[in-house]
């Protein structure tokens, strides 16, 4: 770990450190999936740990420093559908959506465990263990949620292979669905010595980022990172590198980070998008700034960390 | 490009050559999917390109060697729903589907332009561009007809933003849905100057393959090839590396290549999901064989791409 004055520490080896949410050390166990009878076993075990989720926010203890919060299956036996995430050791996880209760009966639920608050407010100090695993929650639990019907039929679905797939209930049909995750690509530009971040229209005050985007139906990896970089900012690149990827539930993303080194630096940005972008140097991203005028994207983003490898190197 | 024995030519740099079904050269125009003044306008220009699918099959003219056919808006008005691809030049591309046809109407059709035949069945010997433009349209009829109803309340859906998104018809919901790619890793995994194949129970005969499996909520990528690995194999997995990713939608993938190095060689198949698995040397993979016996990955497949990459290091 190496120390760089306006950011913090940061990887020595950018391949080392898994990022933010990445890196669970759970065995998901999926040949057991189908196999109810283990299933419902777990959950009669009273130290099994449930993880619920509400309405997209995760459970955290907030005695004293944030943490993530668990209920056992001894304490409260899940009436609804569950998902099994998988066992760390002897211990079983399984998550739970909570949203059909209102605010004042989900809280009342978990009173005096925790509150339910968005991940991202408190994912950059918990545990990463425990980030990761809220991650894989909170998730599923969203693929569950916009997953009630069928999209080819429009019959109900019901889940199956302990929450890993939503079946079709209409015979004729009978389709399984499984979680979705979409790809999206983010790339740091960079220019010889200078990297071009940007600011987003609906980035908070002073935030500026690197460019980032959903790949389509149709393209590799590398074809989105080209595509998105000349839509967004008018700017071809030639290499295109892979560095590290990121899960990122919110709702339902995997982060392909690259870097992209462009061909020259003239740039024209796509004004429906983005408000403002501009060239730095490594020295200008060391240099203490206002946040109010300047701020680095936050730090369990992997847009961070596209950006701190880069000013590691010079 | 380098010839190796038993595997034919090879590319000299692998990140050079696009795999195939990537690299299609047309701009996507995504700014102006929204644009119906623009979009009708297209559709109104003669000489714009339909690309129908049918059941998932594309059209091929078969008149001389296979090849990518397309109807032009001059000759045949699309009635049904189309999806704009983009732009070559200044022809326009749109995607239709057929499916609602039975298989005579279909063919009456398109009689004397061309037949209805899987992708893959051309896909290596068609010219790159065309393939990958037939990937992209195919890949979009899949993602349409599986959400002609919203997943969250059930509604039917309808096309929006010339085919990009569909959006729920139900005024309470009005969700929009966007095109589904399921990320999927696929890794060649070595031991010093040996590499993993292995024959899933589902493989035609005496083809030996990578490992490859769904990236799950929750993980990297880097996650998912550890641990697809280890599930499928019992290997635990070092060092991880990028190669290369391919669109894949057969029906509705990406696949992201990587090599991964094994600490050991012991294995342990899932016997669920392999039927036998090896280690190979260079020579052994470039030693002509049997071809009921043993036999590469087809070679539009990425999994080929990272065994002949492999190969040729050595």
């Amino acid at each position: 770990l190496r120390w760089v004055a306006g950011l913090g520490i940061v990887a020595a080896d950018p391949m080392a450190t898994p990022n933010f949410y990445a890196g669970l050390v759970l065995d998901r166990m999926a040949e057991r999936r189908r196999d109810d009878e283990f299933i419902l076993g777990l959950l009669a075990v009273p130290t099994t740990c449930i993880v619920p989720v509400w309405r997209g926010f995760n459970l955290i203890g907030t005695d004293s420093e944030p943490r993530a919060v668990f209920v056992t299956a001894g304490q409260w036996r899940p009436g609804g559908e569950v998902t099994f995430l998988g066992m760390a050791g002897t211990t079983a996880y399984f998550a739970t959506d909570l949203s059909s209760l209102d605010q004042r009966e989900a809280e009342a639920r978990l009173a005096g465990i925790g509150q339910f608050v968005d991940l991202r407010s408190v994912g950059p100090v918990i545990d990463r263990q425990s980030g990761a695993l809220l991650a894989y929650a909170r998730g599923l639990a969203h693929w569950h949620a916009r997953h009630r019907f069928c999209g080819a039929c429009g019959a109900p679905t019901v889940s199956r292979a302990a929450g890993h797939v939503r079946a079709c209930a209409n015979p004729a049909c009978a389709i399984e669905h499984f979680p979705r995750t979409d790809p999206a690509v983010i790339m740091l530009v960079t220019h010889h010595d200078q990297c071009f971040l940007a600011r987003n229209r609906r980035f908070p005050g002073g935030m500026h980022s690197t460019l980032a985007g959903f790949v389509e139906p149709g393209e590799s990896l590398e074809d989105a990172v080209a595509r998105e970089v000349r839509e967004e900012a008018g700017i071809a690149v030639g290499d295109v590198t892979y560095r590290s990827s990121q899960p990122w539930p919110f709702p339902a993303s995997i982060m392909l980070g690259f870097r992209a080194e462009a061909t020259a630096t003239a740039f024209a940005l796509d004004a429906d998008e983005l408000e403002s972008g501009a060239w730095f140097t490594r020295a200008e991203l060391r240099a203490p700034r206002q946040a109010d005028s300047f701020r680095l994207p936050r730090p369990d983003s992997i847009a961070r960390r596209l950006i701190e490898d880069w000013v590691a190197e010079g």
